[in-house]
């Protein structure tokens, strides 16, 4: 997402709504904490919010819905959360932000907590429609399907009403253009004309939509912004979030190989949305990214990785099958290999760790050799310490290193050992039972055994 | 697939045709036996047979199929197995079946073995067309090409005659409804009508859609039944094998969503005919599963997991990378980890194996905790012997625990132990030898190595 | 791809322009050494024309791109590399290699580095067209938007001109068949035709499309040959080399099902181009296959496997998580497991290895038994060294061997053994030190911890 500084323009307010039950979901979670491209939906609309110059944003939630409001707190610290009690329209759910509507003449975005596509650049669109006597940007789209949705009747490039379907003429139905639910009032006239809808209505309900007409009617003008259908719908089952799912992965995929990353399937990579992947970084099908993952320039990516919150520097190597965890960073042209844990762990330039390791909570000096199946015994059943390998040091393999416990540079550690004690500079450490030999053990053994069909397993 | 009772309606007989040989598939195993979403293609016909409430099944194998047999039982233990001796036409199949055709005035549904995405509700709307003085009723489709198939001419919603290619008419070549072979037979007339067909054509041979001639030449009803192309298809080469595997995928993720579990990816996600997700499920991209695995509700499932014949219970976490083999049992709230299988073992609640760890054939307490690289080594070479973990005990990392074995509640193994004996209640066990340190031995090795660029690998 | 052999036809020379910059893929690699389906572009170019039967190849690359011509070597060692110092245009390019095209009457192709996905029929479609008095032969595609490519304007079945969209008229503006840039030129015109063409346009460049005219002028005759656009386009960017990528894909898998291979979720299958896999193979979902993979009828790969450089013999079976790199073989019916690594290693037939392994440089005889966690020890920090294991022998889990070392036939290796020296035929090894318990140990150390809420990780 394009991230734009506030200087270039006036900054503005919005109220979030996120109340909704979401009940088509099916689901024990409010449906705007559902993640897509590992970030909730409420998380993609603030940010969005945040990149298109919202200065003040509002947050209206269900009653008890201490998660959400956690949730939006942990996007925008700053943001102001408001309680909807009874469930009374959208215009009555904006108006449970009153207190910060009315505190100011800044313009007000209305945004809804479940539509993690809407771009930045479309939010400040909407609001950069207000200027003039227009008052009111209504969001739209073309709809491919439009029953259901409310039709917006034009008069030329000016908007004149949100028609309902149900109130639609046959000339009026047969409009694709349809509202989208996201609005930008005018400062000066924002909290006017949210006071003005009334509920003279079949449900008795508060209908943000009715701002229109009433705009009109002081003869204040109404704009529309149109966006593509998939920017702007929300989300209301778990089909549609895994549609959205999809088409955000494709913006992120395309956006990463146009910078320079070679996603050979990208079909098969699963980006978070803020992955950064730099120039000819290549990653091989079937590979997840979690949150918080920097890739630097030529390092590659082997199939079935599973990355979150690591860092890998420049010509840094990875995988097959290596998962690296919050806190994993891996050196200039280290070497991570398949079937490798990584957490919060970090290895030097060079460093090597190739086959079937876990390695949690420490630092691998540079150009040091992890031998396979080495632990980093870093948990005793109460507390977690520390395991520093220093440069140049090799661990034989299926070693355990008791944490905390420091192994020198130039070290060596023989094969098999459980190292409980520091091993100094260049010395070698050696933890094992000398090897015994009993001639023909395995044969008498076998002869003993009464059926021969074993199956390993 | 939707179970419907037997009660609700009168039980009829069917005829699964499953003698083909296949060779476009260029397999040496029998088209039927081939499988689609985990389950064989005659398995398939057979549960939905099952589902649309056929109470007698007999199916005709070619000779020398006994493993066509072994699976039809497998699925339909009552079944009547007959042999298609000569090839003579799927009328001639059909009539393998005399005995249990002829043997009561059931109505009598033939299907065929090659088609897995068959609806119950399809099989059973085709048998409900027999009442009144229809005696026959057909399975149709819109073709999207036409070509090769025979045409079904109707006068109205009645079926007039199924047309070769061959034999039609350029009006009834343009008829895009074709005969998807399947067919419904009232029981009163099903014998009578079967045995009247002849081979007097090219091939001398007795085809089954001549049926609908010779009812209407005996003043019965003939009717169609419409299904969509790919839900009727036979499977021909492994083209089409792909295909259906990927259209029966879209049917079981599109119901898993809608049911409450979040697909994230569901194209990378693979279920199997009977998989059951539970509500609040999370399943990330790349996820296989193998027949006969329940997960529960809010159980999360991590990518790149595969499972087969195991059960997660309310809340439990898997992989990424764990491997859950059949018998493993997942308790409340209990953790697998990334590269970690089990089979054959349960886990109590809260318990926890979370690095490259193989439990085989045991069991581990509630709140217990399986240190990395923990092995149980349940085959001596002869035979497969059970490994106990108590409650709330810790194993420490690279233990290899010998089974038959058994670690008492609370108790504690060191960290590279080989546990050959019992383990009682909150005591230690260690196995392992004392570290030495040979100081700048490592230092003297380097200085005695030719060439020191070293490839690890 | 078809192989031809060279008997069936006269052979030809080519010249492959591989001096590209594609700034656009944003790279510091050059354009044509980008990969698809294992190989790079230009590999796949030259593969192709091998296999079409181009006698003489000459590659013609950028200044200073010892990287291309040492790929072009790779695939051609008898290419002729020409560097191209200027850019001055395709037929400037085209005549770096003058010295090659000017040595016979053999006929000429000319094609490019960046179009991995030409099929070798279509390169001797080119050129077949080139007899009687057909001197120039161009390969043409129907574009499905023709906006920016030179337009193939014909008379009939002659090709009149290739016009340039600047210089088109209307009418030639809405031909959809389009210059792919791949040419034939007669042998005993070639030289003189490339030597004819001039650079009196816009930006002072020889351009190769001007040979029509110049043959047209001489009462020669010019031909077009028409493929599919996805077949000739030439990929300048990441987002084309990961659909040329997808395209590759689909052909291989088609033909490797269509040969009797089950791939169950094709679409989650990546191979290389040289992958072969015999009759009734059985690929899971998520397997990636990279250069060099031989797999026999029968053979079983689970999913999320990864090959490179193996073979797999009659009946193997492996994954779901195994790894086998360059040198791995399984024998006859034997078995690789999940998170097991293989690397320049052979297993006899019937040999297991099933869990969490890591064989590197060794081998392992018929029947034996690699048990869970077993790493041979292959690596000492400098040299690689190798591990034998004879049939029928058993290694315990979590053993290390320590290479050089030789376990004999029918031995058994003790759990969690460090074997450094030889074992002898149906001896029993063992390295380990006996258990010892204290009792009551564990309660009073969790007496002692103040806090007793551990997190494992």
């Amino acid at each position: 997402m394009t991230e734009q500084s506030s200087e270039d323009r006036q900054a503005f307010k919005a109220v979030v709504l996120a109340a909704g039950e979401g009940t088509r979901m099916r689901s024990a979670r409010p449906k705007v904490l559902h993640h897509v491209a590992g970030r909730s939906m409420v998380g993609h609309v603030l940010t969005a919010l945040a990149a298109a110059g919202a200065a003040d944003v509002s947050v209206v939630v269900g009653p008890d819905r201490d998660d959400v409001a956690a949730e939006v707190l942990a996007y925008a610290p700053h943001a102001h959360i408001h309680v909807q009690r009874e469930r009374r329209g959208t215009a009555h759910a904006v108006l449970a932000a009153r207190e910060d509507i009315g505190a100011g003449a800044a313009d007000l975005v209305v945004a809804f907590g479940d539509t993690p596509l809407i771009y930045p650049e479309t939010l400040a669109r909407l609001r950069a429609q207000l200027h003039g006597d227009v008052a009111v940007a209504v969001l739209g789209f073309e709809a491919a399907d439009p029953h259901g949705y409310g039709r917006l009747v034009r008069d030329g490039e000016t908007l004149v009403a949100i028609r309902e379907e149900r109130d639609a003429s046959p000339a009026e139905r047969a409009i694709r253009l349809c509202n989208a639910g996201l609005m930008a009032l005018s400062g000066a006239h924002a909290m006017s004309l949210l006071e003005s809808i009334g509920n003279a209505n079949a449900k008795g309900e508060f209908y943000l939509t009715d701002v229109v007409e009433i705009a009109r009617a002081r003869g204040l003008g109404c704009a529309v912004v149109v966006a593509p259908e998939d920017e702007v719908l929300g989300i209301n089952d778990r089909l549609q979030l895994a549609a959205a799912e999809a088409a955000l992965q494709a913006r992120l995929r395309r956006e990463a190989m146009l910078a320079g990353a070679t996603l050979q399937a990208p079909e098969t990579v699963f980006l978070s949305a803020d992955t950064r992947l730099g120039r000819d970084v290549v990653v091989e099908p079937h590979v997840v990214f979690g949150p918080g993952v920097v890739v630097e320039d030529g390092a590659v990516i082997h199939a079935f990785s599973h990355l979150e919150g690591a860092r890998l520097h420049r010509g840094a190597a990875i995988g097959p099958y290596a998962r690296l965890r919050p806190g994993a960073d891996v050196g200039e042209g280290a070497r991570v290999g398949n079937f490798v844990e990584l957490k919060n762990v970090s290895m030097g330039p060079g460093a090597k760790a190739n086959h079937l390791a876990y390695l949690g909570d420490g630092s691998v000096g540079a150009g040091a050799n992890i031998g396979a199946g080495t632990i980093f015994c870093n948990y005793d059943g109460f507390r977690k310490n520390r395991t520093t390998v220093g440069a140049g040091a090799f661990v034989g393999s299926n070693s355990a290193l008791v944490a905390p416990v420091s192994i020198g540079d130039g070290a060596y550690v023989g094969t098999g050992s459980v190292v409980t004690d520091d091993v100094p500079a260049d010395a070698l450490a050696v933890a094992r039972a000398r090897q015994t030999v009993k001639a023909d053990w395995a044969a008498a053994f076998r002869a003993r055994q009464p059926a021969l069909k074993g199956k390993s397993g």
